[in-house]
C-alpha cells in the first residue's frame, strides 16, 4: 500500500499508526469479502431418505450395468427445493454412500462440502436443472458402446421398443464449438450451459470423445435409460454390421411407447435395487 | 334417472318409495352382471409341484444364460388341463417364486389374480397355446443378439448342430401389419392371435424391434432352445463379418437332428438347475 | 420255434420235453454269446490319482474359460497302458467328479460302466488315441468362436504366439464327406476313424457346424491349446474386421516357438487348478 | 587336470600333494570366478512396504480388468536406487504376493532371487528403466484388443479423453528387426534393448503378435494406462466397424489432458485397490 507523505500538522504518532491499522483492517475485509463473492448456498434442509438412498443404489446400480466406470456420476434435484440438486463427492461410484451426498444450487456451489473433494463437472447437472424444470434426475457416463456414436456422427437411433425415448433425438455436444482446445472437461458454468444448449429438450446427449449425459424425471427413470442407451447401442452396432436395410421405431410408434414409458419401470427398478443395496 | 310424473290414482307415498327401491336395485344388479363379462375361469387345480419348479428355474436360468433381462417372461401348460398356463404375474424373472404364478385359461384371464398384477403381454402365452395344442411351454425374450436379424429381415439360419431346429425356420412377426403403429406390445387376444398365425408351426418367431417367442414340448426344451438362438444369432453375425461363403446345416441335417433333438437335454437341465436353485 | 414232426418211435412225452428245454436253452445261449459279441476289455488297473484329478479339473477349468458348455468333454489316455483312456460319463463338464470316469479301450468299449451312460461321441476320443500314439489329452468342444472359422472355411492362422501351435495348421472335418448327410455326431468307430485321418498329424481340428477337437501331450497342455484357440479365434476375427495386411507368425517362429511350447505351462496350470479344485 | 611329469630332486612326496592341492584350489577359484562373471547385485534395502503393496495389487488390478492372463508382469523402480527394480518371480499374476517379489539391477540380474524362477522377459523391464529415467513402473501384458492392432499396423488413437496419452504416439516393436525370426521373447538385454529404443520417450508400444508393454510415473498410473489402452482398443474397433469418418482428439487436446493427466487417478485406484487386496 502506498504510503502517502502527511504533515505533522497535529497528528501523533499514535495517529498514524491507528490510520495504518484501519487501512489494514479495511483491506483485509475487503479481501475476505472478495472471497467470498462465491456465495455459501443455504440449505433446502434434509432430503428425503428415499431419495437419497436411491441415489445411492443408482450409482452401484449402473456400475453393474457396465454403464459407470470409476468416473462418471448420477445427481437428483433436491425434492423439497428445486433450485438445489445433490451428487456425491468425488469418488468411484461404486463406492458412494449416503455420507457423500454434497447439496447444491443449480451454479453448482456446494451448500457444505466440510472439504469432500468435489466432482471437476458437476456444472453438467447445475447447468441442466437449470435450463430443464422437468428433469429430476442426471446421469453423467461414459458409457463404452455410445463413445463410438459420438465419435462417428452416425445419429443413435431407436432400435427396440425400451429405447423408444431416443426417437427423440439424441444431439452430439462437440466441446470444440463452445470452449475449442479444451481438456474436454465440462469444468464451469459455460461450459455446462453450453451443454444445456445443445441437449434443449432431448432426453440425453452424446459427448463427443467422451461419454453421455442422460436426464429423466425420475432415479429410475434415469438410470433405466442409461441402461438402455447403452444397450441399443450395441444392437444399433450390430445390426449396422450385418448389413441391409434397418427398421427403426416408426416416430408414431416412438410417442405410443413413451405415453406408457415407466409402466414396467418399477418391475425393473425393483430387482436392479435389490441386487446392490443391503437389506 | 329420469323421474317420471305419475298421477297419484291409487298409488301411496309409501308405493313410490318401494318402486324406487327395486328399480334401483335392479340398476344395481345390472351393473354388476355387466362388470363380470369378463369371466372367472375356473381351476384346473393344483399343478405338479416339479412343473412348477421348473417354471421358476426356467426363469432365473434363462437371466443367468443373459437370454432374459428384467422384462420378459416363462409359461408352461397346465398339467391336468390343456386349457389353463401357467404364468408368472408381473415380475423380474430373477425374483420369480412359486408364490408368483398365475394360473389362466386360453383367453389370458386369470383364475384367480389375487390382486397380482399381471403381465401385459400375457395375450402371447393364450393365443400360442389355442393355435399349437403341441406346445407345452412358451417363452418371451429380449434376447440382444436375435434383435438386429428381426429389424433387419436378415434370416436366421441353423450355424451349428444344437441350434438344428432354426432350420425349421423362424418367421419374423411385424406387429403393423396386425395393428399399423401401437405401442409395441402384444396387449389384447387380437395381436396375440396375429402374433400366433405368424408363428404357424415353427419353434420360434422373431418380434421386430422387441424380441422373440420361443416355444417347445416342455420347459427345459423351450429353455435349451432359447439359449440356442441367442449363442446361433451371435455365431451367424460373427460367421457374416468373418465373409465368405457360410456352410449351413442341410435340411436333412436338420431332420435327422430333430429326431434326436432332446437327446441330451437331460444333461443340460440337470446342469442349469442346479447352478439356480437351493439345495 | 418251430415245431418238427417227429415220429414216436421210442421217444416218450419226457423225451420230448426234455429236448424243447436243451433246445431253448441252446437258443438263449446263443443269444448271449451275440449280444457278448461286444467285448468287455479288462482294465489296465487304477491310474495315476494325479490324473483324475488333473482330468476332473480340466473339465471345470474349460467351462470357466468359455470353451466347454454343457455338452463337449476331456480325456486323457490311462498312464498304465496306451490301450486305454479316460472319459467322464455323460454329463455336464462343471459336474464331472472322479467317480464319474470310465476305463475305455480304443474301440471306445466301457471296462466298467456300471449302468452309467455314455458319451454318444466317445468315438472321436477312442480313434485318435489309436492313431496318434504321441497324444495323451483330448478335448472335444464347442468352443464358440471356432465355429464360424469352420463354417466358412477360413483358415484359422496364429495371430500370436502364445497360439503358434495353430501355425502346424488346423483343419476342418466336413462330416458329409465320410457319412452323407447325418446327425452330425461322431457315433460310431467309422466316423472316428475318418476325423482321426482329418486330424493327422495336427494338433487340432475344427468340425464344420460342430465344434472342435484339440489333442495334447498331456491334460495341461490340451487345456491350455482349447484355451489359446478360442483367443486366438476372437483376435483374428477382430482383425480382419480391422482390415489392411495382417502379419501372421512365419514358420520359423512356429517352429521356435513349438520347441519351447511349455516352458510357461505349469504357471498357467497352477492357477487355473487352484482357481476350480477345493483345497 | 594335466599331471606333469617332474624330478625327484629335493622334492618329497609331501611337497607333491602339496602343489596339486594349490593347484586344485586355484582351478576352483578360477572357476568360482568364471561362474561370478554374473555379477549378484547388492540390494538397495528394503523397498517402501506401500510400493510393495501397490505392485501386488496392480498384478490383481489388471487380472480383474482383463487385461492380463496367467502371463504377463508388472514391475515398479525401487524407491530407495534408481538402479534397482521389483519384479514378481515366473507366477500367474493373480497369484502373486509380496513375498514373490524380486530385487534386480537394470541389467536384470537379481538381488537375491532364492532360487525362485525368474520371469523370462524381465529384460524388457531393465531394458526401459534404464534408458527411461522418467519411468516408475512398467507392465508388460497380452492385452486382447491390442493384438489386433499390433498385427495389422493400423495405428491406436486416442478416441476419448481418458486414453489421451496414446496421442503421444503407440509404436509397433517387430521382432524380427532385432532378431530375426526367434520365439517372440525378449529374452536377453540385447532384445531388452530393442525395444526400448523402439519405446523412445512414448507412453506404451506394441509388440506384433505378442501384446504391450505400457510405462508410467507410478504404479497406479501405468495400471491405469494399460486399462485406457485395452478400452481405447476396443472403441476404436468397434468406430471403425460402424464406418464414417471418425473425430479423434486433436494434438491440442491430448496436450491439455495430459497437463491434468492424473487428476482423478486417487479416485479410481481408491477402489481398483479395495476390491483385490484383503482389508
Amino acid at each position: 500500500m502506498e504510503q502517502k507523505a502527511v504533515s505533522n500538522y497535529g497528528a501523533t504518532r499514535r495517529d498514524f499508526l491507528a490510520g495504518w491499522a484501519v487501512l489494514t483492517m479495511a483491506a483485509a475485509l475487503g479481501a475476505t469479502l472478495q472471497v467470498a463473492a462465491q456465495p455459501q448456498p443455504t440449505s433446502a434442509g434434509l432430503a428425503d431418505p428415499k431419495l437419497i438412498e436411491d441415489l445411492v443404489a443408482a450409482n452401484r446400480i449402473l456400475v453393474n450395468q457396465g454403464v459407470l466406470d470409476t468416473l462418471g456420476h448420477v445427481s437428483a434435484r433436491h425434492n423439497r427445493d428445486p433450485n438445489r440438486y445433490l451428487l456425491a463427492r468425488s469418488r468411484a461410484p461404486e463406492m458412494v454412500s449416503a455420507d457423500d451426498i454434497i447439496e447444491y444450487d443449480l451454479d453448482s456451489n456446494p451448500v457444505d462440502a466440510r472439504g469432500r473433494p468435489m466432482n471437476l463437472e458437476r456444472f453438467i447437472h447445475g447447468a441442466v436443472y437449470k435450463a430443464r424444470p422437468d428433469v429430476k434426475a442426471i446421469v453423467h457416463n461414459h458409457s463404452p458402446s455410445l463413445i463410438p456414436f459420438g465419435v462417428t456422427g452416425i445419429p443413435l437411433r431407436p432400435i427396440y421398443h425400451s429405447a423408444a425415448f431416443i426417437g427423440e433425438g439424441i444431439p452430439v455436444f462437440e466441446i470444440r464449438e463452445a470452449g475449442g482446445m479444451t481438456d474436454m472437461l465440462v469444468r464451469d458454468p459455460a461450459l455446462g450451459g453450453a451443454l444445456a444448449r445443445t441437449l434443449g429438450n432431448k432426453p440425453a446427449l452424446l459427448m463427443r470423445g467422451h461419454g453421455a449425459v442422460v436426464v429423466g424425471p425420475s432415479v429410475p427413470s434415469v438410470v433405466r435409460r442409461s441402461i438402455q442407451l447403452e444397450v441399443n447401442a450395441k444392437l444399433q452396432t450390430q445390426a449396422m454390421t450385418l448389413g441391409g436395410n434397418i427398421t427403426y421405431l416408426d416416430p408414431e410408434e416412438v410417442r405410443k411407447i413413451m405415453a406408457r414409458e415407466d409402466v414396467a419401470l418399477e418391475r425393473s427398478w425393483e430387482l436392479w435395487k435389490r441386487k446392490v443395496m443391503p437389506k
